[in-house]
């Protein structure tokens, strides 16, 4: 550990600033990193070039851990903490280890929820820049997505205002296609060398977009909970400040842009990914997309320091990668595809330990028939965090609202509450085994669980077909609080993988969320609402059809009904709509209304924060 | 210079791509920076550390260049080029020089501008970073200005659903004050050590802060050029969603938080500029501060990294400072004063070269009256820009048009049209000497500019009381196009400063601005209008008028008429409202309606920026 440890526990900020780390530039030497892989950020904080993987890629891989949970109180379980900690741990029994996790938003860092670098003896560190602006990835997606949502209206405002010929002339002023045209001359069957050879009809359809305003699904975002800007009329005032019209604003993070960001293997890679984006349709309802309006380069440009992963460190002074976080509802929730792809190479011989977003109907569903398909990665092993509090819940407990005490339920000893919850972890851990990747149970330990509570849930866990269930207590003991579970972890990934996906892409999208719905989710089938039933033959037009399936679903509920807890039955899934981000690369059928936006409570955590000018460190952030 | 010369001239990206860059490093050991005194961005770009000023503030300071220009067409007249131009001149004359420039706004980098990092080979690089997000300190001053403007929007609404009582309870849960709040308790003449002290009309008082939503002068912030947000109604949707009230967004660096950036001297003058911040007034009509809202802690967390100025070099590998970049028209238009008062003792003994925002009624007498008040720097020598083809607009030649090609009377010599636009110069360069300040003419030469013309210019640049003019061919040549300019400047700092102010702060808003009107702009006199006559007696009566004044002026005409050319005559200025800019320190009288957020032509220029896919590197960025 890089920092002493003290009992009681300091605050989260007080550990991180405590302690004494390791210039990265060591850390990166290392991993066989040189000056010439890394661009530094201050000096414990770099990016580390993409084009190394091409000459570490024969390297045999790492094993590959993701740690999950099950279904979660609105307060969280504890899973990043599980996470480093793990990582941690892994390190004290002298095993090699990277850990690879999501960046959070700067929203609810400033909101309710507060920081996400873990906490306590099992933080990544400088706790301050993971939790701020790090290395302004976030910020890069979000002038991405707003220049494309900039060029959107600009586009309609313009072709409302030009001739054919002028749009034509004022497109291509000298008579000549640029490069990113040739891609909308093929979609449209159009042959020509020049503008000028174009017909007055190809000429039309090639230059005029014909946005419909009324399908722009393309929200603007900004990375800050901002609930007045969730929905917005823009374009008011004169003829020359655009259209109006009726849209909105999301985090940041829930952009479509993230979770390319997330999903590319390759700068490649993005830039056709953001080619494809679809911002909407024209009035015949074709889609058009961000390729269309020639601003893909662009978006590529803004995006091309953020593909490449940061690495920072844990409190245990091993490698850490920190990139990418795209929404686990209405995106796929889980860090980014190259900085795995890295990681599994330069830790070879050791573990990668990586976090998906949510509980194992969520994240880690889409962790595998997402990310892990993009990736081409195979995992090993699942760490699947449980708490105790969470367990009462899921028997029936008192509701656990954030920002109101705790109730006195959860700070006793009840083990009848925790008997009947055992179902939902028994029911997660099912749903992990189905992939064919076996599950070690990591119980993240309050100081208010008993013994008597640890048994029962070690007893469950080994019954429902975990390997095993092991109490964590890396948030008060750091890498030695971890040292059990890294060991279960070890001989967990020992074993032969048996992974396979729930699904093969070629099936119909019906049948897809089906399987999801009754197979993971364990409702009796699904309830396609009409306009999902029309996106289904639309998507399958269009050909989207052999996209996976990202279903935005509460994370409250193995159910779409976030107050069913335990394990909902005898119900159908009910799918109101369904959406596709084609340049993410999946469909995402809406289970509910998913809130893409969130707002600041009465008393944001951002009056906490400061400044101290004594010493310029940060106070008050956790 | 870092980079051979070839003629003819490459592209601008061409020539910056093909220098061979000095790692930052090196420069900073130059300067006697340690490695701990540096944050590294890469290896070409570092942040300086402010507490290095501690260390070398006993050196003499060097002497202090300001380059400025003539009345401009909307093309500009290469001031940015002649900028670092005279910087590399200098050190091909073998001086010390250091360059302290403006980050540009993303936006107009993809809009109409295109980039900003000075062209052909007198450029700052690398030119990518230069123009994209360099470090992030403009994404930094858009997330704390949309933090507090999500905070007033939030308080607003969480003021309408709770009462007094619960209001405190959510404000101050434990009955305590946070730190922050003795100062309003101060301002309010409230004593109390805790919350439950209160009296009933105490606690009202001091926790409703009952904002008048149609108060609010804050804006959202993006930076984009996005028309379609200048005007928008937020808080649409339901009773979730916040209040619906019509506001709007600003592109970024118009955010008073980015004039505040470019001003603050140290950490604790930009904690307390942020807490002084007025986002509006309370039904009473009180100001409300970003302190008041207790957010002005968490705003300067998002901004204590982006205080540190972000150090790069010229194409002859000179030290450059990129630091902040508010906007000429509604803020100062000058590039932050921490870099300067770091620069200036750096290169001690050698020559500090900044830029102020348009011409030298615009940026220039900003830069004296409000930067230089701030800093306490005392300029040695102005640099004035002028080219053939602005002076021949101002004798009368045809509209310049952005976009649209030159008229052919700017690409022949016209000597008539040029005598005509000669008043233009004179009296840019009686506004500098009003200052007390050496002035030297730069002639910014064209390819079509003829020897006679130059010669004119000469001429009337000496009778009007500069030292000379000299023409600038540092985008052809590089450091020796500059030289002869470099050496006049040498000459010019040698002269004994009689630097004076324009007017002293303790005057009357109102005696101000009419100094400025008469003596800067040649006006007559100044119109009030009523709401700016209202303003002159609320700002005095709240305790602002001690401010400096900033004028709000278009920057293409020395009146507030941009298309009266020369210079105008017989008219009065007419002020239509004073706006207030507390935390960053000054009264922003308008004349005539600012646009503050720019929109994207029927061809933005992001059309022809891409990724080379083979080699990585940027293309078509200008």
């Amino acid at each position: 550990m890089i920092v002493d440890i003290k009992s009681p526990v300091p605050s989260d900020i007080e550990i991180a600033q405590a302690a004494n780390l390791r210039p990265i530039r060591e850390i990166a030497a290392e991993l066989g990193l040189s000056e010439d892989d890394i661009d530094l950020y201050g000096k414990y904080k770099a990016k580390v070039h993409l084009d190394v993987l091409e000459r570490i890629k024969d390297r045999p891989n790492a094993k590959y851990v993701d740690v999950t949970a099950i279904t979660p109180t609105p307060l969280g379980e504890g899973k990043t903490v599980t996470t480093i900690g793990v990582s941690q741990g892994l390190h004290y029994i002298g095993k090699k280890v990277f850990t690879c996790i999501r960046q959070p938003s700067q929203g609810p860092t400033f909101g309710i929820k507060g920081g996400a670098a873990g906490g306590g003896y099992s933080q990544i560190v400088p706790m301050e820049d993971f939790n701020l602006h790090l290395t302004g990835d976030i910020h890069a997606v979000g002038a991405a997505n707003n220049l494309l949502a900039a060029a959107v209206d600009a586009r309609i405002m313009h072709e409302n205002e030009l001739s054919d010929e002028k749009l034509a002339k004022a497109l291509c002023p000298d008579d000549r296609f640029a490069p990113w045209m040739y891609a909308r001359l093929k979609k449209l069957g159009i042959s020509a060398s020049k503008p000028s050879e174009l017909s007055a009809e190809d000429r039309r359809r090639f230059f005029r977009l014909d946005i419909d305003p009324y399908s722009i699904t393309l929200n603007r975002v900004i990375d800050v909970n901002d609930r007045a800007i969730r929905n917005v009329i823009i374009g008011l005032g004169t003829k020359d400040d655009g259209r109006p019209r009726q849209t909105g604003f999301d985090i940041t993070v829930a952009s479509e842009v993230m979770a390319i960001l997330a999903l590319a293997s390759s700068l490649k890679d993005l830039r056709e990914r953001i080619g494809r984006m679809v911002i909407g349709t024209d009035r015949n309802k074709n889609p058009v997309t961000a390729e269309d309006l020639g601003v893909a380069g662009a978006m590529t440009v803004l995006l091309k320091d953020a593909l490449m992963p940061n690495l920072m460190q844990t409190l245990a002074g091993t490698p850490a990668f920190v990139h990418a976080g795209p929404f686990a509802n209405i995106a796929h929730g889980n860090s980014s595809v190259v900085a795995d792809m890295l990681a599994i190479k330069l830790i070879s011989g050791g573990y990668l330990v990586t976090e998906s977003g949510f509980g194992a109907d969520c994240g880690m569903e889409k962790f595998f028939d997402i990310k892990c398909r993009t990736s081409g990665l195979i995992p090993n092993c699942v760490v699947m965090v449980c708490s105790i509090r969470a367990l009462k819940m899921h028997g029936g407990g008192p509701k656990v609202v954030p920002g109101i005490p705790l109730n006195p339920a959860y700070k006793q000893e009840n083990l009848e509450l925790l008997e009947k919850g055992l179902c939902n972890l028994e029911a997660n851990i099912k749903i992990a085994l189905r992939f064919g990747i076996p599950v070690v149970v990591a119980i993240n330990r309050f100081v208010t669980d008993t013994d008597a509570e640890i048994a029962i849930v070690k007893k469950a866990a080994e019954a429902a077909g975990a390997e095993g269930a092991f109490v964590s207590e890396v948030w008060a003991k750091g890498e030695a609080g971890g040292a059990e579970l890294a060991e279960a972890v070890v001989a967990a990934c020992e074993k032969p993988s048996k992974f396979q996906f729930l699904y093969p892409l070629d099936l119909p999208i019906r049948d897809k969320i089906e399987i999801i719905a009754t197979q993971i989710y364990g409702a009796d089938g699904v309830d396609f609402e009409p306009a999902a039933q029309a996106k289904l033959k639309l998507y399958t037009d269009l050909g989207y059809d052999k996209l996976p399936i990202n279903m935005a679903k509460t994370h409250l509920s193995l159910s779409h009904d976030p107050t069913w807890k335990g394990v909902p039955k005898n119900y159908r899934l009910p799918v109101r709509d369904i959406r596709a981000s084609v340049g993410a690369g999946f469909l995402y059928p809406l289970c509910g209304t998913m809130r893409t936006m969130p707002g600041l409570p009465s008393r944001p955590v951002f009056m906490d924060i400061d400044i101290d000018l004594e010493t310029g460190k940060v106070v008050g952030l956790s």
